[in-house]
């Protein structure tokens, strides 16, 4: 999406590949939302571990960041033993797929990527098909996230003021976003609407990253503390939730994403607002039954007790908040049941969680 | 209650008085949760500028403060003309009234303390009288938390897991607090039980002040994200929620209180979980007929858009979390109805938030 620094508006993807230089280009998100800046990864070891420094996070994202990962360490290959070769590629796998070793995303996308170099006759045959692969990967991300927000324009009508939660947007994608993807098409379409931003605590990527996008795009928005919604709700100030969904259970509809938005969910219900959530295929998992088989993974107490901000003298630092000698306890994720959820907004439609079952094939489950 | 400075423990008030150096002494709440300190305001003049600067806040307090720097003002006067010493203590209440315009409590406080002295036949008898009247507010504002504490203990049971939200605790009364108050009594009856302290962004007076206090009390509590409670409560490790209040409505059984509680009542009563407010007689307001009259002061956007916290290098610092150029929406209170209301936790006894009015008279409404 648009990015402008300096006063230059520039469309940028947040995973892209250079081949002259074999680099990964990633916009380096930990700065945000504080500074821009493209870094570009020369090497896949470097690739990995911007992985798991997440100078580059979100499913999508880092599924693209694997998939070119996986190319550019082909394509330093020297020399055309393919038995070497292959040694070669099952190394940058191992290295790329330790990055971030409970995703899926790198796993599914690196899959896809030795499936297309299959058919290469030799090395470098193998080598142009897998940067094609990983081209093609990241295209069809940013088609998803398009195929979104065709979908999910048809929920925004004018003067709406739309709730959001934690970043789904471009960022965590290769381009356009999930829960995002509505508000870039309503705004494409000329469609007049006000975003709020929850912060997400703890670590408040609705404030930072959610808050950027809207702003570069020039999309109307405020941040809220996650504890306003229900206030705004009681008062008739929103008129629709949409969040994004790290894994959504295609047999039951359950939902399960960052921590607050069942809370979210719930309050909408209350008042009576839909509340939808905007899923690629990919985070369906068609296998599990029961939502609460998901493990919610319990994170470091550290980040509930204090943030990360900039000082008044310009350095991005980390500051205590809460009382020194008290701890805390940090889910990461939470799960929504079905029946708080107006409609999952998928590539292919709009479907209630009940109906995602019923409607497997269409939705990719082979 | 309790404070732990160098290994020693004391009892403190967050307010108290020196009589012979005629100096209010406060609790330096703006240093906590990082640092205790008690400071002595040795000039009414001083005392106000605490107030208007927050090194003393919450309803009782404040109201303690204004009374004790009334009587302060008062012994400041040398000579013997009653009417001059009237005038003199005119100008005092009203500099300690413009410390919080639109607070109630400093100026019922400041009330009681003009009545008392009505009686006093020189300068130097009134003089007693108000210090005498200053003393007896502060020590039923403690004997009122008690009374809240007797009652409220009977809500808690062995191994019970409580959520509170924002701080209504000694720190913002003279002593023992009013959502605390059921937990120290809790304590001293030998009961067990663990506390989530609601972080309550903002202005994180969870995560500071409640944490502290129960840290320096040695009570079992952890600090979450406003986002979590919703998490715990679907897994079933909440069992009750206490919270404050800053305006209760007798006519209605409405409570006001700090931004958040709103949404934990919403998910309570969603979880069948039960959920109590804990007041003093004097925040029921007995004429509002309906809490959507009740003005919902819009804080600072700054307060969304960063926080305060402790450096690595040990300064108290702002940091700026969101983005730069993004605004925020910042509403420093809701409104919660009685049916989210289990009960009303008052020093006279517990009461349902439609039974207030019908008890009335026992609920001290003249």
């Amino acid at each position: 999406m648009n990015v402008t620094v300096g006063g230059r508006t520039r469309h940028h993807r947040t995973v892209a590949f250079d081949s002259r230089r074999n680099a990964v280009l990633l916009i380096e998100q930990r700065l945000l939302p504080h500074r821009f800046e493209v870094v570009a990864m020369r090497d896949y070891r470097e690739t990995a571990r911007a992985i798991a420094e997440m100078i580059v996070r979100g499913a999508g994202a880092i599924g693209a960041t694997a998939a070119y990962g996986l190319a550019q360490g082909a394509r330093s290959f020297i020399g055309s033993d393919l038995e070497k070769f292959s040694r070669h590629v099952n190394a940058v796998q191992g290295t790329l797929k330790a990055a971030r070793p409970t995703a899926v995303d790198p796993v599914n996308a690196m899959n896809d990527v030795r499936h297309a170099m299959k058919s290469g006759k030799t090395v470098d045959e193998q080598k142009r098909l897998a940067l094609a692969a990983a081209e093609k990967f990241a295209d069809e991300d940013v088609e998803h996230c398009e195929a979104i927000g065709r979908h999910g324009v048809k929920l925004i009508r004018n003067g709406m003021k739309i709730l959001t939660h934690c970043n789904a947007g471009w960022l965590a994608f290769v381009d356009v976003g999930t829960a995002t993807a509505p508000l870039y098409a309503a705004q494409a379409a000329g469609k007049r609407f006000h975003v709020f931003c929850d912060e997400t605590r703890p670590r408040c990527q609705g404030a930072t990253l959610t808050a950027w996008e809207l702003a570069q795009q020039k999309i109307s928005h405020e941040v809220i503390a996650d504890n306003a919604a229900g206030h705004l709700m009681q008062r008739g100030e929103i008129d629709m939730v949409i969040v994004g969904s790290d894994r959504t259970l295609g047999r039951t509809g359950e939902v399960a994403n960052k921590i607050g938005t069942y809370t979210k969910a719930v309050l909408a219900k209350q008042h009576k607002i839909p509340f939808y959530v905007a899923i690629p295929l990919s985070t369906i998992d068609w296998n599990l039954k029961r939502g609460r088989d998901i493990p919610i993974e319990e994170r470091s107490a550290g980040e509930v007790l204090g943030a990360w901000g900039m000082t008044k003298r310009g350095s991005r630092e980390f500051v205590r908040i809460a009382n020194p000698s008290s701890g805390a306890r940090n889910p990461g994720f939470d799960l929504t049941p079905p029946e708080f959820i107006a409609g999952i907004i998928t590539p292919v439609g709009i479907f209630k969680p009940k109906e995602l079952w019923g409607n497997r094939k269409k939705l990719g489950f082979i």
